[in-house]
């Protein structure tokens, strides 16, 4: 691509990128934020662009690894039944899987809840090169351990560390953390599927029908609802206070599964076109003994295997 | 142990911990600090010392682990052949290794390269209730890598982010690092062994000419021992920057590893003593069952075992 093309293509994708991204330079406010948000398009138009994103990120991914500089780590939180699952389905179709892992977190395991709240995290972040999918994340760790002290008190602080700064503390850690991880070449996009209350009601309705859907349904996923307001006023909290230009939260609109899928196949492929990726050049020397070892390879059997490990040796010692 | 005899303990440790401690409360220069130092001690009285932590240490260590709450971290750096292995070796003879796990930081591998750099550190971390030695440590990052450039280029970090602001970028993902872990739980005390350029040259000439030492020596040893200034200037630097009441650092004199051991012993089950570790108490209704379940085992075989898992099972349930 030329740099004309990229200019527009940054140019296109900022329609569905910039109105939802959150850098903490202004303040923010849950409810101004649309869930049945459609961008203007209809769901043949959004699909088009979901496709030609999918191409797209497939394309980056493969310079991405080749180059094996930066990494990508990609964060999904939102209420059961948001999305999460099935957009991380979508989008990283086509991804080749060697360089692209999705840790799923769930309730923490005994050896977990014995180390600090971020280790599980940080174990898992992807290797330069890769892109690394959060399904869930330590966001959990403001959240539903705030929603639910009883969850809070396993993790075995010790009790004098538990103070009413908890929360405050837990966002500057994890600011602090964000920040050394950019420092460090990881590009962290975090997306906060928004979905509406009745949207939530019909696809429980919807899982409780289906016979392939039902297995994701839990009785858990009624006593959260029952905290709907709450999980809203946490969620506001988290973004407010950990939004950052290294490390920014998209506020999806998450009603139209499509248009959900829009904006973070949008925000991803804008976020890796920035990077200005390239294959890793071959350098004239290199080139040259290249050319030398083909036409050794082609003459395999007449003596040219030989001399192309010859060549292949000079090469490594030269080096 | 008694409230009092608590306090005469603190009293007289500090003594061998105070003056070497570096908090970040005041200007440090290395210089100040005397590798030859002694206390006002001799040998024998300082072996005397040593051995009464290391039983302090040990019944602490028990307390901790029990507890399951707090854990320790302890870091160890210096120039080759301050001492580092042999006081871990002399310090923690007699903690319970299933409570205590040493880390060495050698070279990295090429997974770690793949990460951040405090990556194969924060994988490393104790668990609660229990000791992690770190033997070098995230400390070498600002450390060899600023003395090496090349060994720096080995991280593959993006040279867009690689400005001449990183060794201050660093310091400041590191004290956010250790403010994190110490909210989380985590005692981290650092000890820099301040070993003399002299004393250095006598314990490498030692190595070189006891066969039970040699193998600890190489011409690496030579070529950074040339290099002497730069990473005592480097050194100064970080104590100067990583230094907070969190997470100080201990400028331990070292050209006499008897007094090294003294204080760094001190400085342990100081900040271990000044946690008020308990062993967990039985309730009052568990101190019955107790009592029960051992009148049932005392009589298993006739009719006891099975009353014994009775009163296990009611307990279970009631809980």
């Amino acid at each position: 691509m030329n740099k004309k093309s990229l200019q527009s293509l940054a140019v296109e994708l900022d329609r569905f990128v910039a109105p939802f991204r959150i850098d903490g330079s202004r303040e923010f406010h849950l409810r101004s934020h649309e869930s049945a948000e459609r961008g203007g398009l209809d769901k043949d138009k959004g699909e088009k662009i979901i496709a030609a994103n999918r191409k797209r990120l497939s394309d980056f991914q493969e310079k991405l690894y080749a180059q094996d500089r930066w990494s990508l780590l990609v964060i999904f939180q939102g209420m059961d039944a948001a999305g999460k699952d099935s957009a991380i389905k979508s989008i990283f179709d086509g991804v080749n899987p060697q360089g692209c892992e999705v840790t799923a977190f769930k309730q923490p395991s005994t050896k977990e809840l014995n180390h600090d709240f971020l280790w599980r995290s940080a174990v898992a972040l992807p290797e330069r090169g890769r892109i690394g999918i959060f399904n869930r994340s330590y966001y959990e760790e403001c959240l539903v351990t705030r929603v639910h002290p009883e969850v809070l008190a396993k993790e075995k602080i010790p009790p004098r560390l538990v103070t009413k700064n908890i929360w405050h503390e837990r966002f500057e850690d994890i600011i602090a953390f964000e920040r050394y991880l950019a420092r460090q070449g990881t590009i962290i996009l975090k997306f906060f599927l928004n979905v509406s209350k009745q949207e939530q009601r019909a696809r429980f309705l919807d899982r409780l029908e289906e016979p392939a859907k039902t297995w994701k349904f839990s009785m858990a996923d009624i006593t959260e609802r029952a905290r709907w307001n709450r999980y809203q006023a946490v969620y506001q909290d988290i973004v407010r206070h950990t939004s950052s230009a290294v490390a920014p939260w998209y506020v999806v609109p998450a009603d139209h599964k499509w248009f959900a899928r829009v904006v973070i196949g949008s925000a991803i492929v804008r976020a890796l076109d920035g990077l200005n990726l390239q294959f890793p050049r071959v350098d004239k020397a290199s080139h040259e003994e290249f050319k030398e070892i083909r036409k050794a390879l082609e003459n395999e059997g007449k003596g040219g295997g030989r001399k192309a490990a010859q060549i292949a040796k000079a090469a490594a010692k030269g080096n």
